[in-house]
């Protein structure tokens, strides 16, 4: 074993990779510890405007520069850090580091979604290491668990809230009883979603997260255009109210389940028993209950986001990509994710539903919709009725069913919505008795 | 890379071992698509009792020795896996496989809580891998986290849950309402508890444990010895009482802190707030909460013994062994475990009380106890009086206190103890705010 120092190369100075620096400078001994030599930043690709940070200024003229090639030629860097975030050209600065023999370090979900199956090809190709910790969960240890500690399991379900956004917006609405355009503006008042939140609440960010767990879980390429995704804005103060009544908590949450060779991957709003223990997760945290043959059960809890919990898992890969380089360990995959396995279309799932309907006040309403799933073979597990408005002549029906086929459920809800006494379906989420 | 088969030795074939077997062969095929090359049994040492197993009359004749000579001259073994458990042999044979040049996987907590250090030293001397995943949290990944995921962290506190028969003795007390002895034997009956339950109830396994955690996650040495260690017999139903009336939870919690150089590490009964995640992990789950200067908290939760459990985290060692000797990485550990971290006496350490106690009932008793307690520098924090026995004229007391050192809390005790309106100390519990 050599006992060199290891050159580290990292674009991005926001606020992920300001972060990161600091983590590798004030913790340089303790690390070099850990890898058997210093680790030792040699330069920074910035943008002009990051020139101007307080950060920036500090550092010894000719560590930054804003200039691609000149970073990439720049000597002795042994591993580069991607913190820029986004699709482009971050895959392309991640194509170039490994193509020109660096071990890559990214906390970017995006990129490790889209591409991720073309870059640890290129990196197997170039023996090069590829990490992605810090791109799902933060500081929650969750790639390499997958990676090495579950391998002797064959993973049968993934139930994960990975977005804290979205968890953050859901506890207020539970805690408060507010609606979720009001929960969304505190959240962004408080920095806790962006001014444009599409990315959060559609469950764009969960989506792209599921599509990395998935395709280490089972070992296959699951791309985020595989996943059904729904979005948590149809959400309503009501339905928090009537899922306490029946011992449910919401949540945004991003399954994975595989039943052989099938699987079924969905990110959308979920009714799960209020005593489970990822309906305690709360707030901005982060939660992902893993199921295997041999673990049965395993939840991983902490941290999803922000510069620190991050900084935490870009460190740890650096510190293990730093190791490699020592030991002279190149790319460590040892089998290629198929494409063997089948994505199950929505249709073809089976859970168990909740449905709040907005009905006429009168006799023989719940007869008519407990006819149409009855002869859709969808048998109801429990009904409430409640709220008649007096003036509008209009009650509220809440029901849930027992498990029955999406594909079911969806032609009912056809029928149901032409019924003369069905005002409007106020909400339809699914329910897991996780 | 050579893709050439690695041999296996495995030592012990009871429940562990056997179920261990059962992985190896069962899913060779993706085992050997993990490792680069198929994992091969090539000698099992077992006792003379355990040849009349099915398991081992179903094996090819020449696979079973109980000698101990003829299973360490056994050509072709790569990776040991001790899963004798207990003290003597297993450290002799650790050693031994250690000495003649095998990368070794134990489940032995017990060997590794008292001789990890010296293993540790051995293993590096002869450049092997010693990996001991199983010992702790039985398939949580722990040991691999506190070793490569969180290693840009300063770990400051670990608060855990990591014996299945105690928590779920109090899970049972705090959900019937029985007391320590009927919990016992009810779980003893279920085979969650042994004949002998000295080792569980008494905190020796918390213990065990806590000494492997702590020495990984401060990078010192932490001896069984070192830890402070009280069990959970003394825990009453009425005590679970009080603490649902002050919002608490009671758990037998496996504490280790560390604030600059010094260490604190006990094993006790703890009240939390049952709004802690850790309140909710209940029966034979474990559940250890970390908590790092970059993570601020990640919670691990899971199935912290059984053969299913075990057998993910040992043959993930056994991959991670052969993945090493593949790419030709001898002793990972860069670092030597420092002894340089003091361990603080538990009469530094400062925490909140739990005080109940027998009294006489009559006018003044508050005011004499409460005195002695101020006298030593000790807040109440809330007091309750309560179920007062007419006949014998006494009354019980429970207060709280606020942060207090232990030293002074004792002295308080031994004075309380002395006062003639005090008949009894009926318990005293520590509280940690987690």
């Amino acid at each position: 074993m050599k006992n060199r120092s290891i050159g580290i190369g990292l674009m991005g100075l926001g606020i992920i990779g300001g972060q990161v620096v600091k983590v590798l400078t004030e913790k340089a001994d303790m690390l070099a510890g850990q890898t058997g030599g210093p680790l030792v930043l040699r330069k920074i690709k910035v943008l002009p405007v990051d020139l101007k940070r307080p950060q920036a200024r500090e550092m010894p003229a000719g560590l930054l520069t804003t200039d691609e090639e000149e970073f990439f030629n720049a000597p002795g860097i042994d591993i580069v850090i991607e913190a820029i975030g986004g699709e482009h050209p971050a895959r392309e600065y991640l194509k170039r580091a490994i193509t020109s023999g660096r071990y890559v370090v990214t906390s970017n979900k995006e990129v490790i979604a889209k591409h991720g199956a073309e870059l640890q090809a290129l990196a197997q190709k170039h023996n090069v290491g590829l990490r992605y910790e810090a791109s799902v969960g933060g500081g929650i240890p969750l790639i390499a668990p997958f990676k090495y500690d579950l391998v002797a399991n064959d993973i049968t379900g993934i139930f994960a809230i990975i977005n804290g956004t979205t968890n953050y917006i859901l506890t207020r609405m539970a805690r408060e009883g507010i609606d979720f355009p009001q929960a969304l503006k505190s959240a962004q008042e408080l920095g806790y979603a962006e001014a444009n939140p599409e990315n959060d609440i559609e469950g764009i960010d969960a989506n792209y997260k599921l599509a990395i767990l998935a395709s280490l879980a089972f070992q296959t390429v699951v791309r985020p255009e595989d996943i059904y995704r729904e979005g948590i804005s149809r959400i309503g103060s009501r339905d928090f109210r009537y899922a306490r009544e029946l011992g449910l908590a919401i949540k945004l949450l991003a399954i994975a389940k595989r039943a052989d060779n099938s699987i079924e991957v969905r990110v959308h709003p979920v009714l799960i028993p209020e005593d489970s223990l990822l309906a305690k997760v709360d707030g901005v945290y982060n939660g992902i209950l893993v199921e295997g043959d041999l673990i049965e059960k395993v939840l991983f809890y902490g941290q999803g986001a922000g510069p620190l919990a991050t900084s935490s898992a870009v460190v740890a890969d650096v510190v293990a990509s730093a190791q490699d380089i020592t030991f002279g360990v190149g790319n460590r995959l040892k089998w290629t994710p198929g494409s063997g396995k089948r994505i199950k279309p929505m249709d073809e799932i089976e859970t168990q539903y909740y449905l709040r309907l907005n009905c006429a006040d009168r006799p023989g309403v719940l007869a008519q919709i407990s006819k149409i799933l009855g002869d859709n073979m969808i048998s109801i597990a429990s009904a409430i009725q409640k709220e008649a408005d007096e003036a509008a002549q209009t009650a509220e029906l809440v029901l849930t069913t027992h498990p029955s086929p999406e594909k079911a459920m969806r032609q009912a809800l056809n029928q149901i919505e032409r019924l003369e006494v069905v005002k409007e379906i106020g909400n339809f989420i699914r329910i897991e008795h996780i």
